[in-house]
């Protein structure tokens, strides 16, 4: 199999066309919170529902209220009250002048509140105006907010507090969301044992079968684990074709760089019907990356390190589990040293954020590339682009949070 | 009860000082992405464990490869051979080169490798070695990533994908984490019915309780719904006594503003034991803030309108939840438009990211204040400080991402 190397963006493209959809459901808003809706929300009402005073003071029509002063007050009678949540139960005639709160209902025939600063008693059921109200001031009509049929959420939205508030607030009750993915984790490599054992002279403890665990979950799927296996084809394709039996998605890491094994690659094809999409990305670190697609499902070869295989996570699986992610606009940050890079694939970094006269800068964090601890002390990573040949300190440079 | 108002930092302090410790339970590390560590973890094993090689090639002592060129070539006996997982099983002696694989242990005797590229075949057990390897070169030293004893993650984080790698790479299966705090959310006001009432003119739904149990959620928290209740206080009171029964910490909104009710207040307030830390914070949106301690457990006042109340939670709530978020460096970015606030107080603004000649912008949400649409339109907040009277077009000011 020809090692060609592919755009991380492209790699993207081709894998997402042959995607399957995943299956929708039907749940409460109220356990709705960081699921990925299935469709775009129409808002079933207008918000609010009823045109509202925005401040404690009284209903007016604006034009009784027009050249008042403190000098020459508008006198209005009091002829009414209206209660929080309650309806105002009349209409405001002329001259007239209606006690009202914050969110009160607005009587028909008023067109404005005055605040209650700006009034003061002047006898029985009589206020003095002393500042003219503008028509509409102090008031939201009914759908200012949102009007009935517009589209408050949209298809591939992941639900933050704010959108669940504002779909409680349309009334919203029920929402079509996808189901939570279920991602099939498998480690392979010889050298490998799991987390959990003490491992002999020459064995280490698989990392990324913990890590990208994690990192589905935090994604909002459902990892499954299905272990650290050898390098072995009959007991690697066995257990791959279980998980993508079994899940929506298989993440396979170690063993893909082209060497003596690409057993992950030779696995993959082997099972029927598969399509392997790309072998090798544009991209520093994560260059041996498999990527194929099993009926319709993403089955993904990732690097053996755990620096590497969370980034190609980062980049191509998450997205597929948070689709609004590719529409973010990166961060930009002042980089706090020159990095090099080569031209022809992406660069990414690790960095520390710190402050530097009063600007946020990008501290790259040293260390060789193999190294596990380096990755726990990143705040996020710094990208250089496909054509870069490397960026200056002092350079605004694009900054991803991780 | 004075209304006098308190910085945000400073209310932050007199709770977290005042409130008492969540449990703390051991739970399994591939159950724990996301939780809390309730303590400082010491790496158990070094990592690597062994002495190991970074390149597939040989490995040799460096003494033995010294001059070598493409002219003149080292020649060592090829004398063994490493398995990935294996124990090398001999000791390597002056004139002899093992074979070794990318993440192989180096044998005994050894001290550098020579990249595979950089060595020719020549002849039955012979290779002829084109460049001088440095003493080090391509090895990986016994704890060089980390050190068995040192901190490898601080009490107070909150576990992402690369901490659960590095303690599976140290050998941590269990970690002391919080107990996930259970968090009660109230929502009152005589205007507001549940939101998947149907609400009658003048009735609202309440948009508040839904948002911050999503709120809590997605900061690690177990929320617990007590309903909407009306501004009644011995029915506000009972409910409320439940609620710090029941849970870590409670959050009411609604009813906080100094007016004719500042029922929450009561509420809170004659409960046995209750502090009251601070009613008014230095904060727009925000200011109608309550905050108090009842047996050692948080209760908060959330102002009534959504915007005021996510923002609220944002600064003093999450905090709490997720403790590192205070030693978070706030982002910089432009801003769009020119910004008026008031000295005496920090205010935030709801914005949108742009990117606009290869910076990053953030361009101000424009409507009326108490809009529930403009929330979900956000990508960030931006902070003007407490002795601000505005930022211009263009000045770089504190973002924080929602």
């Amino acid at each position: 199999m020809l090692f060609t190397t592919l755009a991380v963006a492209a790699a993207r493209e081709r894998m997402t066309e042959r995607l399957k959809r995943l299956t929708v459901e039907e749940i409460p808003l109220t356990a709705a919170s960081g699921r990925v809706l299935a469709e775009d929300i129409h808002a079933p009402d207008d918000v609010p529902a009823f045109d509202r005073s925005t401040m404690d003071g009284f209903a007016v029509r604006a034009a009784d209220t027009f050249g008042a002063s403190e000098g020459l007050p508008a006198y209005l009678k009091v002829a009414g009250e209206v209660l929080m949540g309650g309806s105002p139960g009349g209409i405001l005639n002329q001259g007239e002048a209606w006690r009202i709160p914050t969110g009160g209902m607005l009587p028909e025939g008023a067109d404005a509140v005055v605040m209650v600063e700006h009034v003061e008693e002047a006898g029985p059921d009589i206020v003095a105006v002393l500042r003219p109200a503008a028509p509409e001031e102090n008031v939201v009509r009914r759908g200012d907010d949102v009007r009935a049929g517009t589209v408050v959420a949209n298809e591939g939205k992941r639900l933050r507090p704010q959108e669940v508030g504002l779909l409680s607030a349309c009334g919203v009750v029920r929402v079509r969301v996808r189901k939570r993915p279920v991602v099939g984790v498998i480690g392979t490599g010889d050298e490998l044992v799991s987390a959990e054992a003490i491992p002999a002279p020459g064995q280490v403890r698989d990392v990324n079968t913990p890590a990208l665990a994690a990192a589905v979950e935090a994604s909002g799927g459902v990892p499954v684990i299905f272990g650290t296996v050898q390098d072995e084809l009959p007991v690697l394709r066995d257990i791959l074709a279980r998980a993508v039996g079994e899940c929506d998605m298989v993440l396979l890491s170690g063993g893909s760089s082209v060497g003596t094994r690409d057993l992950t690659l030779q696995a993959i094809a082997s099972l029927p019907g598969a399509e392997v999409l790309f072998h090798g990305l544009a991209l520093k670190p994560g260059k041996p990356t498999v990527g194929a697609v099993v009926d319709g499902k993403a089955v993904f070869g990732l690097p053996g390190h755990p620096g590497s295989a969370l980034l190609v996570f980062e980049l191509l699986v998450r997205p597929l589990l948070e689709p609004e992610l590719l529409k973010r606009v990166p961060l930009r940050v002042r980089l706090g040293r020159s990095l090099r890079s080569a031209p022809g694939r992406e660069d990414y970094f690790r960095v520390r954020l710190v402050e530097k006269g009063g600007e946020l800068v990008a501290e790259p964090i040293l260390g060789k590339s193999g190294l596990i601890a380096t990755l726990a002390r990143a705040d996020g990573l710094v990208r250089l682009s496909i054509d870069a040949t490397g960026a200056e300190a002092g350079e605004l440079v694009d900054l991803f949070l991780i």
